[in-house]
């Protein structure tokens, strides 16, 4: 079956196994489903389309109970008494999004039952049954209760009035404001189908270098026109807020929070949106941040700012995100250290409706990162966490790279600040320090292409940070798993195979980008491809020799107590593991330690032997992937066989560049050559240092 | 069967006449069809594709002849002699892209042979071949002799290196630059099928606004992997030269074209470009004008700059578009006057592989404009037209308005250059004066969106573009027929009703927007909506008040010989007509006139109640089309028909904002109450006046 990649995840494609499908059809013999409200009716004609896909059958959805039903899904008020009975205490604990899926006997034969305490429930219930069918599950003794860890589970966009989307690499943004609120595309549907069937439930429209103009009456018509296409799919619409816009469109004098007009603007704009949205989600702020205006401009901390907004959007059930992404221009120490430096004093002091959200790591999104000191560090605060979907740092749309892996890894990350086992999950999901809210945040990767993604598996990324905001410990390897099966094949080579690649391809990734700890050494403004050399940005926090730190001695960036101290922003343990090179995991080795080039590397090679063999490995990696991903032909469709085999291709060369443009670099400190193993470059440095690329995306 | 758009007219819906169906299948039962070239093989894929769609199996194409062969699809010399012989009269004359389509009656049984004298000529008649089918045509008598009566059948990308698409409304550009040369999507290929399908063989990927990076090396390369995928196809890439490259990505210190360094930096340009990409089209170049460099900087006329182009792709066979599209900041007279006082003089002096191409009215594709006065008026120089597909001044792509029907206008216009029947198609085929080379441009409507054009009907402009630019003398009307039978439905209701529709549709948007000859009336940079009181911009000739003059005298420019004596650049059969109110059509009165606000029309109104009138006629006709399209529900699939309703929904309000806007500021001057039967404006002007979009797309 040939795909554009537009069905994603939700290809519904005829199960091929003639058993399972003949149990299927029994299974899906007498359904009874009662529609009658927008969540119920999304969810029925999500099953029809579902099962017209799969079992190649249309089915009659009897909107009354019969002794020959074989499957039921109804909310647990419409079961009967015998069946609610059963599921009475799975049921109590189900809350208001969870749902089950269960194989009963019943009347002397077996009835599946999907229910739920509500209609939101039984819609995620409804995609999940069917994402269990396309992974070809045996649903006769099914048994699935469950509910989402965590409450917020939200993409943001950062999409701009124009459609332009900063780092975009997946065409442009699907909002067109042009032709709402009149036109509905499609593709809103089909956005709010995909987001459903993981469970996402909130979507931050725009960029949080955020424009006034968006909250204005003429753009709120049009949020408003999303809202109502997303809200039976249970996700709500978030607004960034521009901290300025009291001036900008309110024509007042100032945005300072304390002021009382401020406050009298911002509390009739929140008014107003509601009147529209009557559950609008509430805004997220970028605030006092690379450019961004905020409290600080009125001599008023994140706290005086967070909490006025809150305020105003409090009275209808609104939220406040609160980003912790600053990092001042004066700090001449370590910009690592100061999302923690600004936010930690304010322990306890935000609004209850407020939640700091603070990238994974402590710098950008970068290939590795230790997990930010943050998580752990704000017992009395809600901190909600913001990875990054688009790959601004890792190939845009163009290398395969699977990042639940990633994902998983900061989340397993202990803090240790409450003990050994006080993972970063734990924190986030509130079970650590019991949170009023909690929330985890994926900057989309999504765009007008037809694909949405740009690569045919970056759609795995946006399935799976879905997957694990709705249950922060599962398997990275148990979600690529289910995406493949979805989404390609179910054949058994095709699944085990293609699973290792793609857990192997963050790896990759890291290898030939930043190995060893390295980070921050992209080309300046697009961050495409390698700038180790870049110095002459006008704050030295934005230049890749700030973080590398070479020179003839060595490199990587001193972070110990002797250095910048970063170290002690992580709890004892970790603070004292971090603070010897030879206690320090090797993959953050160089983002803690000055190294000198001969040090030695527990594999015995010196550090420059380690990482120009490092390269090399990423490099290789990438010549297996490719390798692999020809056997896959006989399991995949000739248009994504060929346009992920284009891709790679592409990946290969850029690892390449990669490699040599930071070897031939890193050489001039190091002064060595190039161990047995790495490939001779094959351009100078100068070269690569010349290369502009003024028209790459997302910029 | 469900529609995205995506197919455009290339659906192959299965064949519902079951009786035609298997006529149908008995024709192509036994298919001789030899491949062995690139068209060759792009063919037969095309037509496997199309026979399994319509006739719902697949085919074999046999390699060698046979007696059984119901169809023979093969070139000229590749037929037996029989066949050929009968055929000779018609080969003949068919040229390089013509083709034949015939039943044949040969060893007492009826053959049906496609034919042609090279693979291009196959390849078009494959395509004819599936459209006849799509159509339902009968093909048991079939004679069909087909050639182009153009060479150069263009289509104008004004796209960015960024993507985004200068009046662009369907998204951004298709070219994804970033992802070129290594990757090819699959919109490149099925846009060369599209193009290739309705016989379009240029395309210009970049925009008229040039920038000269796309002339480096790294672009180089990228124009040439769609070079090589639109080869099949029988397209050439032609792109925009920035006429100050040299100085820009040269390191020359001028541009000025007699300079022999300019001279050679263009010739080694043009080798560089043909090295890679042999078949390379050409340039098309705006010069000295809005602001873009040309000859005229370094006192230098059109000429020198186009000769000096000419004669460094000349070696090549590649060919010079110059264009007439100039108005100079120092005319105080007329700006309609200006292409022909700069360009007719020169006539004859351009070399053999230059083609000056002229918009298709004197201003800038307005929803109606008389016939461009150079057309006809430069016997020995080249003349291309240049129609605008994407709607810049027609609604976006919001509005469904039908372009063949003012395309037919401007073609069928008599010029009376060379008697009575000196039409501009005649002009343009190059009939009226053999002239040594001939074409049509569109200015594209496509873009990232996923149904290509953004409005599902906006397809059957880019279909009927390259229909009249196959042949300027086709029926609009016929051509909507066969568009909406391929893309919609072969109901005969269906066609019947939307067929007048689609005709009529191009005369409602000249009502609502400019009726009567008016013109330029939009509002400022964004071209979105009306702004009949824009005054403001620096240069007089950018404000509509310069075209409408309204006053409490009245209202039009006066270009008769009292005017500006535009009237006099026609022919003085014309130039008589147009300069009295009394004989000018009465659709061109405001155009060529300034006329009291209680002129008498012909139907007895006066002036300003016959404005007001018409508004409200324009207003009306987008009623009576929604009224029709729900009735056309029973024919259309449910996303196209929900697609179209919204859009028109739009459109009515839109139509009426223009009514309104205009008639409240012409209402100013004319100081008279609207007439019985239009309907009172539901906001103020200084309303109309406050909007403002400053993320308008396509700016």
């Amino acid at each position: 079956m040939a795909s554009n990649g537009y069905d994603l995840w939700l290809r519904y494609a005829p199960v091929e196994d003639q058993t399972l499908l003949t149990t299927y059809q029994e299974q899906f013999q007498s359904v009874y489903f009662k529609g009658g409200s927008s969540k119920l009716d999304v969810a029925q004609k999500e099953l029809k389309r579902g099962i017209t896909g799969m079992l190649g059958q249309n089915i009659v959805l009897n909107p009354s109970f019969s002794d020959k039903n074989t499957l039921i899904i109804a909310s647990a008020k419409n079961l009967n008494t015998a069946i609610s009975a059963s599921l009475e205490k799975d049921l109590k604990d189900l809350g208001e999004e969870g749902f089950i899926i269960k194989s009963i006997n019943t009347n002397g034969k077996n009835v599946i039952v999907v229910t739920a305490n509500t209609d939101q429930g039984i819609l995620y219930g409804t995609f999940k049954l069917l994402m269990l069918m396309q992974e070809n599950r045996d649903l006769s003794a099914i048994n699935r209760v469950e509910k989402p860890k965590i409450d917020l589970r939200i993409l943001n966009h950062w999409d701009n009035l124009d459609r332009t989307v900063e780092r975009g690499y997946a065409g442009f943004s699907l909002w067109n404001w042009q032709k709402l609120p009149g036109f509905i595309d499609q593709r809103y549907i089909d956005y709010a189908r995909a987001n459903a069937s993981i469970g996402i439930n909130g979507t931050v429209l725009t960029n949080v270098n955020a424009n006034a103009l968006v909250l204005t009456p003429r753009y709120i018509d049009k949020v408003t026109a999303l809202a109502d296409v997303f809200r039976p799919y249970g996700i709500k619409v978030y607004l960034t807020a521009r901290f300025s816009a009291p001036i900008e469109i309110g024509g007042l004098e100032t945005a300072d929070p304390l002021d009382p007009k401020v406050k009298q603007w911002w509390k009739a704009k929140s008014d107003e949106i509601y009147q529209k949205i009557p559950d609008f989600g509430g805004f997220l702020v970028k605030a006092n941040s690379e450019g961004q205006p905020g409290p600080q401009n009125y001599g008023r901390s994140h706290v005086d700012g967070a909490n006025m907004l809150a305020d105003a959007v409090s009275p209808h059930g609104g939220i406040v995100m609160w980003r912790a992404f600053v990092y001042s221009e004066d700090d001449a120490t370590d910009r690592a250290k100061q999302a923690y430096s600004e936010f930690v004093p304010f322990d306890g002091q935000f609004r209850d409706n407020v939640i700091i959200q603070v990238k994974n790591g402590p710098i950008d999104f970068q290939p590795r990162e230790p997990f930010h000191p943050m998580f752990g560090a704000m017992p009395k605060t809600p901190l909600m966490i913001e990875f990054q979907l688009t790959q601004e740092y890792l190939g845009f749309s163009t290398h395969l790279v699977y990042l639940p892996k990633l994902f998983e890894e900061v989340l397993q990350a202990d803090t240790y600040q409450e003990g050994k086992g006080s993972t970063v999950a734990k924190v986030i999901d509130g079970s650590l320090h019991d949170k009023k809210i909690t929330g985890m945040a994926g900057v989309a990767n999504i765009g007008t292409d037809i694909n949405w993604t740009g690569h045919p598996f970056a759609e795995a990324n946006w399935y799976g940070f879905g997957r694990l905001a709705w249950d922060p410990e599962l398997d990275s390897r148990d979600i690529a798993k289910e995406w493949l099966r979805a989404t390609f094949s179910n054949k058994e080579e095709f699944v085990n195979t293609m699973e290792q690649v793609m857990i192997d391809s963050r790896e990759a990734v890291v290898n030939y980008m930043t190995p060893l700890g390295l980070h921050h050494m992209m080309d300046t403004g697009h961050h495409y491809g390698p700038g180790p050399w870049v110095d002459n940005l006008s704050r030295a926090d934005w230049n890749p020799v700030y973080y590398h730190k070479a020179d003839s001695l060595g490199i990587g960036f001193d972070r110990t107590k002797s250095g910048s101290d970063a170290v002690d922003q992580y709890a004892p343990e970790l603070a004292k593991r971090f603070n010897d090179p030879k206690t320090t995991p090797e993959e953050f080795l160089l983002w803690f330690h000055h190294l000198p080039w001969d040090y030695k590397l527990k594999n015995g090679e010196s550090l420059w032997n380690g990482i120009a063999l490092k390269y090399q490995e990423g490099v290789d990696e990438v010549g297996t992937l490719i390798k692999t991903w020809g056997k896959m032909k006989p399991y995949v469709d000739a248009a994504r066989f060929n346009e992920v085999s284009m891709l790679l291709d592409i990946q290969l060369k850029e690892a390449k560049w990669w490699r040599d443009a930071c070897l031939l670099y890193f050489q001039q400190f190091s002064q060595q050559p190039l161990p047995a193993g790495v490939e001779k470059p094959a351009e100078t440095l100068d070269y690569f240092k010349s290369l502009r690329f003024p028209y790459a995306p997302g910029n």
